[in-house]
């Protein structure tokens, strides 16, 4: 069976493919930068933050969190040779709407007592109430973790879903 | 001090702001789907798998990797109302270029001894030797969870960076 979704996933890529002429690029990438960024179908990080393919690493999740991106940044900075971060949340983010334990109840609400114990291994859902500070406190943790190369350039933005345009918080 | 990357960033992001007119759209994913997919350079989404602004939530880490989505994709399903699931690796994936245990090593070595306790909190690494069967183990994945949503459409494809081309693997 194919979904509707599906669907536009073959079709939009036959025409991407037909004019694809990247085919050349190399593993790492180019400009050794990488980005976090939140998962949000308002963000088109190539448009807006203005990365050409093979430029960056794109890392997204749920509000830009920087401990959730962990992983990824050590494979990239070790395996694949970037050497600057910069951390991106946004205005309106579904992450300022909720608290942990509201999002744990709803899901043990909705699905059912068996997710308890995925639930509890899951840990915290990492909402956030202050944008600017959770902004603030990504870079910290990211300067604070001995698996972050040091000296180099971790700056943390926000994103306008308003209006399209970034602005430097640090 | 602005790095060269940061002002890319700034001026880019001056003229897609200047253009943009997509300020209206809602949190929730118009089409209520959610992609997981590489942070690989070479992968724009949005345009190689059809995704217009607004209509999907796309989470990126290194490898396209399931588990390390877990927690972003509960939140889609849970506070933004997902209702169906893309997982999209690629060819040419740095994660098959590696094993657990050498990236690991690596890293000791190349920064030292003192982020032991930070690489063994971190966990593995997610490499994986065979493109086909790790679509494959992580849809079976998504499936044995009780927190992912069942009775929705979970599907696993490979994106080809050389030719711009998706094809469905399950």
């Amino acid at each position: 069976m194919t979904t509707p979704i599906q669907q536009n996933l073959e079709s939009k890529n036959v025409e991407y493919a037909a004019a694809f002429t990247k085919g050349h690029l190399a593993l790492p990438p180019a400009k050794k930068y990488l980005i976090v960024t939140c998962m949000d179908a308002r963000i088109d990080p190539a448009a807006a933050y203005g990365i050409d393919l093979g430029d960056a690493h794109v890392i997204r999740n749920a509000g830009g969190n920087a401990l959730d991106a962990l992983r990824s940044i050590v494979i990239s900075q070790q395996l694949l040779g970037t050497r600057e971060i910069i951390l991106i949340k946004h205005t309106g983010c579904g992450m300022l709407t909720f608290t942990n334990e509201e999002a744990h109840a709803l899901t043990e609400q909705t699905i059912g007592e068996q997710v308890r114990d995925e639930l509890a291994a899951l840990g915290d859902f990492q909402a956030f109430p202050d944008l600017e500070e959770a902004v603030r406190r990504d870079i910290e943790l990211l300067k604070s973790r001995a698996l972050v190369l040091k000296d180099i350039p971790i700056s943390g933005w926000v994103y306008e879903v308003e209006t399209g345009k970034v602005r430097r918080v640090v």
